[in-house]
């Protein structure tokens, strides 16, 4: 494990964007939605796929120079074509439109096609804070889940994230995959070699299962809930709300068609639809009250929920988006840690493309 | 056991609310959305809630004729007072007004304070199916659930109801509370004497319980994932999204201060807001893609999933929706069964006010 600053993880990822074709504007755009990840603790969603995307690029995949535009809008609604660009590109660029359409409709829906992965969702939510906006963001992924009763993996952990702004206190940012655990949880797990707790994963012939390679081995995630009687058609349906939201409405690929992440596996020769797809919004709050009267009503809503009673063994009753913001701030100071593997992975690429890690 | 038909009961529902002072279309529109609830097999939900509304009027805490209106809007939100009205009749009509807004503007959303307990959310939000839009329909409730790491109720069940319309296919219609089970499945082990799973309710002290009256001694029912390892910390955010999206929007009571169901508890002396809060939303499909278009993909997305190969013992993959919908074909044919203490409430509740039963 080395640990490495954030501006020398932002310039070699501007650097390699650049370097695959980039214009400067979304070199810095990617560059810093990749980076939130890390900065974030969402490891899995940060540099570590910086090799991921190149190789899609290298495969035609990727179109690091789209002509990304709105196809189809109303007042309060757009579909934004990518382009096959970056979704770390083509995400922001959507949100903004969701933003300038809350402006002067009160919301704004922006449904996205022809996209690639998008980093972290929170990202993109939160653009809408700073305009006193709830922003939204959903996105749809390769599949990995399977549906309650389903042995075939139909759905991608697609996350569903809400950031609320506050007054006085931070804002509220939930981020969270459809999922009981996320990938990344699980990758972490076989590392160690360590199983997986029960409700997580079933394997290739359905069963659940707490092997920790169960995905790897054919196997699927599973949706919140984790079986039946706790739930997971729940996660199920969210799951497909995701789907549907940020893929049927926009016109790209939903359910097992949207393409794989990895370079290696090719998409579907049939497809439903264009590329991947998300889903934004963003509401203004004093299209519903003042933006004072909310956020101060925030503050009090966070302060009581951040003050009650805890159970047995615990400090205290987190507000979703706290333990990404304490990281944040802690990595600010302290860097960035990265796995060995990972570093090897950056330094092998920085090599292949001549630029410096 | 007995068994009445949709007709009999909503004519007893229609006549009740009448008597205690409904105008003609509110008794209408409460009876029909009370009912739909007994049709798709949302027991809890139905005319065995109708005493309870009944004992709420009779302590001035509904209004049976309200002055429902707009207080806030802009050309895609608004903000609807109930004036104290029943759930039921404020909710139907704040769902027009999200429809009204879509037709315009694409979207509509619609947050609603001074509003009592709405039926079953998926009545609303089904409401925008006829008119090629996709509804939601969220509401918050009195606190019977705790956040991850809480000891304290500081929420409701909270639901989600996504309906999404299709073409030849039955509609996709979500609907569920944001806890792993619904306290109404509770209630039924309760009366059979039997226990609950693990990961459905906490006992007083905040520690985890398989007693099925757990809730009833003080403890709280469970965020969707049960505890932290499961991701409860997932459905504790989704059922603070929809408490903040019904009620700090609106300006209605939020999180601990909502005000108590049951006519025997007084709400807090200290209250946030007015009443409880409701939100609604409506989407126009062909504000993204033409809705034949959409539709005819929705037809694809329903046969895909619903054909999955099975996991052991599951006969087919559910589409949500799918339970409900048959049992309401059911019951259309073989009437609603009613438990005996359900027919003995209904019967006194007749004779204390001249109506037949």
């Amino acid at each position: 494990m080395n640990t490495f600053s954030y501006e020398q993880l932002y310039k070699f990822t501007h650097d390699m964007l650049l370097k695959i074709g980039c214009p400067e504007v979304h070199a810095q755009i990617g560059a810093d939605v990749l980076l939130s990840a890390d900065m974030r603790g969402v490891d899995s969603h940060g540099v570590a796929r910086l090799s991921g995307y190149v190789r899609l690029w290298e495969k035609g995949r990727i179109n690091t120079n789209p002509n990304i535009k709105i196809v189809h809008e109303t007042p309060s609604t757009a579909v934004v074509d990518g382009d096959k660009g970056l979704g770390l590109v083509v995400a922001p660029y959507a949100m903004n439109v969701a933003i300038e359409k809350a402006s002067k409709a009160g919301t704004g829906w922006v449904s996205v096609k022809n996209s690639n992965h998008y980093g972290i969702a929170g990202y993109h939510s939160m653009m809408a804070l700073e305009h006193d906006m709830i922003g939204i963001s959903l996105t749809n992924a390769s599949p990995l889940v399977s549906p309650t009763f389903s042995k075939e993996r139909l759905l991608g952990t697609n996350p569903i994230s809400v950031a609320i702004p506050a007054d006085q206190e931070p804002p509220f940012v939930a981020d969270m995959a459809t999922t009981t655990a996320a990938n990344g949880k699980l990758e972490i797990l076989q590392r160690k070699g360590q199983d997986a707790p029960e409700g997580w994963v079933q394997d290739k012939d359905g069963n659940s299962t707490t092997s920790s390679n169960g995905v790897k081995d054919g196997g699927a995630l599973l949706p919140l809930g984790g079986d039946r009687e706790h739930g997971s058609h729940k996660g199920y349906a969210l799951g497909s709300i995701v789907d549907i939201f940020s893929a049927v409405l926009s016109g790209a690929n939903y359910g097992p068609w949207v393409p794989p992440f990895v370079a290696f596996l090719e998409p579907d020769p049939n497809p439903v639809g264009e590329g991947i797809g998300h889903f934004f919004g963003a509401m203004r709050v004093d299209a519903f009250r003042p933006a004072g009267e909310f956020k101060s009503h925030m503050d009090n809503w966070i302060k009581r929920f951040r003050s009650a009673e805890t159970t047995p063994g615990n400090e205290k009753v987190l507000i979703p988006g706290d333990p990404e913001r304490e990281l944040e701030e802690y990595r600010k100071t302290n860097g960035i840690p990265l796995l060995d593997p990972v570093v090897k992975d950056l330094s092998e690429l920085g090599q292949r493309f001549g630029v410096k890690f």
